[in-house]
């Protein structure tokens, strides 16, 4: 990958880019690296690691909780364009704790080192303003799937509901709105869309504007069991 | 509470005070509010509410998630000099989810109120860096609850041990550091150092120099349980 696609990427993804002065631009290009990783390797391994900051160019990377007896808990993915600073929590003091990070797809990563983003956010608060920004919509995500874990309503809710719709149409795809579903669950649109998106991330639906397809039957009715 | 009390206690706590223009410290002084809260009362009612960031004068106030069925888990705990940025998620994109706060205690908290907060962090990016820092120290808060919560692990191991050493020695008084502590439990002093004190908060233990008394055994053998 040459220095002017990674700059395109930066100045499109890592929102302080047109913050930094022309020389903080040359150090963070010649600081990047471009790594790929096959589908299903280990990118972060929690204590043990300290990658720095990642912008994913293609795939789809995991980020989830391990416990001791190898318990774990998916705590939300990230595509191409997306921005992972929680890899780089050896140099972020207001991060106190380690996540496991995995491609889930064949996957191409872009690696800031976590000294030179040290430096850089020591340096200009453009660039610390926006990791920590970044880490609260990670927080974000995070509270949004400890819902689902937590208190086990949305999820099975809506499958519940998506199975019981096929199951009476004899359709695989079922013809309402988000807002109509949202109605008949008995939550908000904004939910149901959310967890509706999560589906698809799982392969469970397909979201088009006819409806919602279900492509995999045997994972919803796991869902809604 | 006078105008240089309240100026005392921001500068203190709220370390984008000094980044901030004559006429922005004034701004904020003027839109600051102290209220009152006796134990218990609800402070923050998750999306229902947008009481801006808040600066603990006094007292301890608990954050937790609500199910829609009344199911509640503590996320953290905060005290005097504390500031929560949560309670006004309303005007930060990047927080999506809600959360309810409580008094534990009688407390007094100062209000900044959401608009001007709002208004601050598009004039001066060191609030809006000072508030997404203190997001994510609360993302730290929450990730160390739910590796309590959903792997249930260093709570139980750790109250399962106290008991048993009372048990043993007939003393409310467990003689040993947390160094100690924590090659007896397999884990590491900072976990137990941490455990301990969120025990302490809770009113089971009390910490000194000569080791950990327990002052609550009704709490402490139902955790071990």
């Amino acid at each position: 990958m040459d220095t002017a696609e990674t700059a395109g990427l930066l100045s499109a993804h890592f929102s302080a880019w047109a913050h930094l002065t022309k020389e903080e631009q040359d150090g963070m290009l010649s600081d990047t690296v471009l790594t790929r990783y096959a589908k299903g390797a280990c990118i972060h391994n929690g204590e043990n690691d300290c990658k720095g900051m990642l912008l994913i160019k293609k795939g789809q990377l995991r980020t989830y909780m391990l416990s001791e007896s190898g318990k774990e808990i998916t705590l939300y993915r990230l595509g191409a364009g997306d921005v992972c600073v929680l890899s780089a929590s050896c140099v972020l003091s207001a991060i106190t704790f380690e996540v496991q990070i995995d491609a889930e797809e064949d996957s191409e990563v872009l690696f800031i080192s976590p000294l030179y983003l040290q430096s850089l956010m020591e340096r200009n608060i453009h660039v610390e303003c926006f990791v920590y920004k970044t880490a609260t919509d990670r927080f974000s995500d995070v509270m949004w799937a400890m819902q689902q874990i937590l208190f086990m309503s949305m999820d099975k809710r809506l499958a519940v509901f998506l199975w019981d719709e096929i199951a009476k149409t004899a359709d695989d795809t079922v013809h309402l709105t988000h807002e109509q579903v949202a109605r008949d669950v008995g939550s908000a649109r904004e939910v149901v869309s959310r967890m509706l998106k999560y589906f698809s991330s799982e392969g469970i639906v397909e979201l088009s504007r006819g409806g919602i397809r279900i492509i995999n039957k045997q994972k919803l009715r796991k869902l809604a069991e």
